[in-house]
């Protein structure tokens, strides 16, 4: 089974991401965004049809595909149940009705009320290289989450807006007008993030200041992009101090944004490992595939 | 002069609110959605023209507009620029070029650095039936301000993003699918005031429970919606605590934002009075207006 050849799908809210692979070994790659958001029921089949037709014609003819995230959501292609937390880190898989694919399930918690759909997989996969790590796994994004691992468990977990909070922000609150910048001011970054972990409840006061700073003083757009990021990220390490506070902390997210959860982690003497979320992703389905050759 | 004719124009980003006035009675009143945010600099005269024409073809044919709001931005129809505080609450106004047209001068503060276009003249308003005021004037909305006031001065001020960061979380982001309800549950939001306030490091990490609660759990979008506003502006309260602790809180807003910010201030023990910030924008442009007797 080592050189049997699968397809490998990261189907999120906005983008597909696609590998034809051989074993753990990913031969080709493709990305488009017919993410899920857009998509009807219906439409899943033909366009991972169309996507894949390339790979179909030659050695991937007869190959399984196995997909995580939000294509297995209630709203989905097929909805693939949460297992809860604590639970074995994802390799539950539900099949498709009549088709060959596989769709990861993600993982739920009941109390304090969260979720989470494809990180499962990403945990899979980093415990794959990692299968002896006990500490907590960050993993940055739209909606960040914090999760306690243990003995191969996901034990307990938890989910920040960070991501999607700037997003909006930044792009679509009055503070647009002035923090539209290229440069990232590390300095500025990391004296809010200390200011923000330290006095969480003045954060909140301060995000009006990045517009009025900028019409009243001299605040540049690479200082007010790089205060937000901080007050934000600051603000997510105050929440979760549960979490990091004494505990090694592995970040698995994009390299750009993982760098910043860093530096945040590194000031308060976290000592922190970074792994790249999308090889995790696809360490975490091929450990999922793997678990095929039984149900298959 | 008591007599005399005159316009009240509140122009903010969103909205145009005119009253055709006989000294400080409002005979006439009329809005639209022509704010100053959709308008190029050319426009406003027309737009002005236009919506006042009933009004300038009767009794109101020679009168001056006397107006306040964003209308007078560096982006809108004539700068007027800021006064910096302390400085006397409201009355400078700026003519607009070869028009019977005045705008009210907005309010700055340098550090830390802060702006207001509207309010001064709410303040100023409401200082007109309450000479005497000495205390803080609180003016929910889009972008809450709080002001310290004191022998008819602004002496500082602070503005919160409650009001939109509440729109893009209700509206725009995740949380939209499960905060859209038409009643509210108090109960919910005085616990998350409550909780925000006594805690504020942990709001950010409750912000995501709104979504998963209800997917994992029975949480309701009555409570939701409750719970997001209330640990928004109990999270306002957190930082803006210097202001209110101890004070006479005076809240100068629509009546429905106004019980909200009440209901938060008197759990914590604060003396609040309640104003209506329509009518002190009334009073405002009315006092601006007696000020054009020698200048006009």
């Amino acid at each position: 089974m080592s050189n049997a050849h699968w397809i490998a799908a990261d189907w999120g809210t906005t983008n597909l991401r696609l590998w034809a692979m051989r074993g753990a070994a990913a031969v080709h790659h493709r990305s488009s965004a017919q993410g899920m958001g857009g998509l009807k029921p219906a439409e899943f089949a033909p366009v991972l049809a169309q996507e894949t037709a390339e790979w179909k014609a030659a050695e991937w003819a007869d190959a399984p595909v196995v997909a995580c995230g939000m294509v297995g959501s209630r709203q989905g292609w097929t909805e693939a149940p949460y297992a809860a937390a604590p639970t074995r880190a994802g390799t539950a898989l539900v099949r498709v009705e009549g088709e060959n694919v596989w769709i990861a399930c993600g993982v739920k918690q009941l109390d304090p009320p969260d979720v989470m759909r494809g990180e499962e997989t990403q945990i899979a996969g980093f415990l794959a290289t990692r299968p002896d790590f006990d500490g907590v796994i960050c993993m940055p994004g739209t909606h960040t989450k914090w999760a306690r691992v243990s003995a191969g468990e996901i034990c307990s977990f938890q989910s920040f807006m960070t991501g999607e909070i700037f997003g909006l922000l930044a792009d679509h609150s009055v503070l647009r007008h002035t923090v539209q910048a290229a440069s990232f001011d590390t300095d500025a970054f990391d004296l809010a993030v200390n200011d923000a972990l330290a006095q969480p409840h003045r954060a909140f006061g301060r995000l009006f200041q990045l517009r009025a700073g900028a019409l009243v003083g001299t605040l540049t757009p690479e200082v007010a992009r790089a205060t937000l990021s901080g007050l934000l990220i600051g603000w997510e390490l105050a929440g979760a101090k549960p979490y990091w506070l004494g505990q090694e902390v592995a970040l698995v997210g994009s390299p750009a944004l993982s760098i910043l959860y860093a530096r945040g982690l590194r000031a308060q003497g976290t000592r922190v490992s970074e792994a790249d979320a999308q090889a995790a992703t696809l360490a975490g389905l091929h450990r999922a595939w793997k678990t095929l050759g039984s149900a298959a």
